[in-house]
């Protein structure tokens, strides 16, 4: 893996040339609450399209050749990588196909709307997604940029975790939630790299462990309708990023779905920071689950948040309710 | 006023030892609403106890005398100041007093406590708690330090703009929210100073219009129970910050309350950033007051933040009855 590392201000010079360097937040209240540990965040949610899959997208479609830039793209997402790969391709000036579920939420289908993508609807089972993609793939040619099983798009998720280390030097100890596996890869190897001693562990939800399982039992399961508010943690770990992750991450631990919830308020409450679910899971790791506060006093930890994008509407409803007429 | 412009330095030079320097945040959507402009967020929603109110806070105690800080402080607030003083009264080891309605929300009665101010209870009309901290003034020798019309709380809390300007270079309009006129006088003192060609806009929400009219008719007009969403910017300005905002502003406009949750909204759903309604109304300004829209094009425009703190309980309740099972 020695190789992929040096790869990687390769890939660093390429990403920044179109995601945001975005910003390390701390908090005294955390860092009191966390054994006078050093925290840092990365905030991903302040990431363009509001999520890390930005990052990976970019060095995805900025990788192709140009006989495939020319053909167009193609994602299946009903979630932040739709987003992410429909304003890349706008942005380089490539076609980009997004199959979404019919049930998608019409929140998301406008904001890839609005980003330059055309929709295609499928049908609302995940595998009708990918079928359809793998037709248009065969009859068009257009080039499918997978969600996270795919090497440009985790080593560019990864430039998150190496810009924070970048910025905040040497780190103890990395959080990342963990969902395909993209992220988690693309910064293990990053910050392994960076710093040999780190320890990278992975936060998962309780309700969706099969990457928890799939890590401990050396053998991979997917994930099969788990029930967890934390939406873009939902899906299988990818064959290409399990390799990674059991070679670079040191331990996957899970948190329930109180203590997302509660992660999440420490965040919009505290810090005011809007964070979506998923994104809130790595803080909720450190907060809350007993096996890592051995290792936290004293110690320098980074923590990423992996995004911000969460519907608002009804909460803006209630608000609009109570307001005084002008 | 020359002379307060040259004490500016110093001003920052002490603030700036215990205050958060707040990031700067840029939205590519933002601009390319407001006539390819470049907006600067200034994010006092990140200062510490949550408000720019810190920064007056931590300038007026650091000049007391050492008497007056031996004696202790007393402060009447039922919102940001409250915290703001109990904080910075701690951090210096000065005891602290505040005065609080008993009608104040439970949230911020905690808050104020958690950063180790003592809490006095009033009766509920404005008007008790002034005279109840007057009496404790006359009793006890206590210093009172005023929300606003206090040279040094405004002084200090005017290191906003400074230190943004400091950041981003010289800048065309400054959009900045009047309630007392605290944050107002103080940033356009230091503005002015920095950019004299800076157009100073202060947003107010028409529904608590008492400095819109003041100012218009250069005659100090009392706020008489407003009824808008922006409950940190329903006080009336002070005698002493209205003589510096009829020097120092050029225009104060008013937004609407739905124009205020708009801006919400965007801060929040864009920006990814929690900010209270007192704090978007300058951003409500900006995008929905026509009067200004003329000068934005192709401008470089400021734009305070002035806090965060909004009681989230109620979006956090209904999030916690939709979560799944562990």
């Amino acid at each position: 893996m020695v190789k992929i590392f040096e790869d990687y201000k390769e890939v660093y010079e390429r990403v920044k040339k179109g995601v945001n360097k975005t910003p390390v937040m701390t908090s005294r209240t955390l860092n009191s609450l966390v054994g006078d540990a050093k925290v840092y965040i990365k905030c991903e949610n302040f990431q363009r399209t509001g999520s890390f899959k930005f990052r990976g997208a970019w060095n995805a479609l900025n990788c192709l050749t140009d006989e495939k830039k020319n053909r167009g793209i193609i994602a299946h997402s009903s979630g932040n990588h739709a987003q992410a790969v429909a304003l890349a391709a706008t942005s380089l000036g490539i076609k980009a196909i997004i199959v979404m579920p019919e049930n998608a939420p019409k929140v998301k289908k406008e904001a890839t709307n609005r980003y330059g993508a055309e929709i295609v609807i499928s049908g609302n089972d995940p595998l009708d997604r990918e079928k359809l993609a793998d037709e248009l793939v065969q009859d068009k040619g257009y080039t499918l940029v997978h969600p996270h099983d795919n090497k440009n798009v985790y080593l560019g998720a990864g430039t998150a975790a190496y810009e924070l280390i970048k910025e905040v030097g040497q780190l103890d100890m990395l959080l990342v939630p963990v969902g395909g596996g993209g992220l988690l890869s693309g910064s293990s190897i990053a910050a392994k790299g960076l710093c040999p001693d780190i320890k990278i562990i992975a936060v998962e939800p309780k309700n969706a462990d099969d990457a928890f399982r799939s890590f401990y039992d050396k053998q991979l399961y997917p994930s099969i309708n788990p029930q967890t508010i934390a939406d873009g943690l939902r899906t299988s770990l990818g064959k290409n990023t399990f390799k990674v992750i059991l070679e670079k991450v040191d331990k996957i631990i899970t948190v329930t779905e109180d203590q997302i919830v509660d992660a999440m308020q420490f965040y919009w409450e505290r810090m005011k920071l809007v964070v979506e679910p998923s994104g809130a899971v790595s803080l909720a790791g450190l907060l809350y689950n007993d096996e890592i506060s051995p290792w936290t006093k004293g110690a320098k930890i980074g923590v990423i948040i992996s995004g911000g994008n969460i519907d608002l509407s009804e909460f803006f409803t209630l608000i609009r309710k109570k307001l005084p007429k002008n």
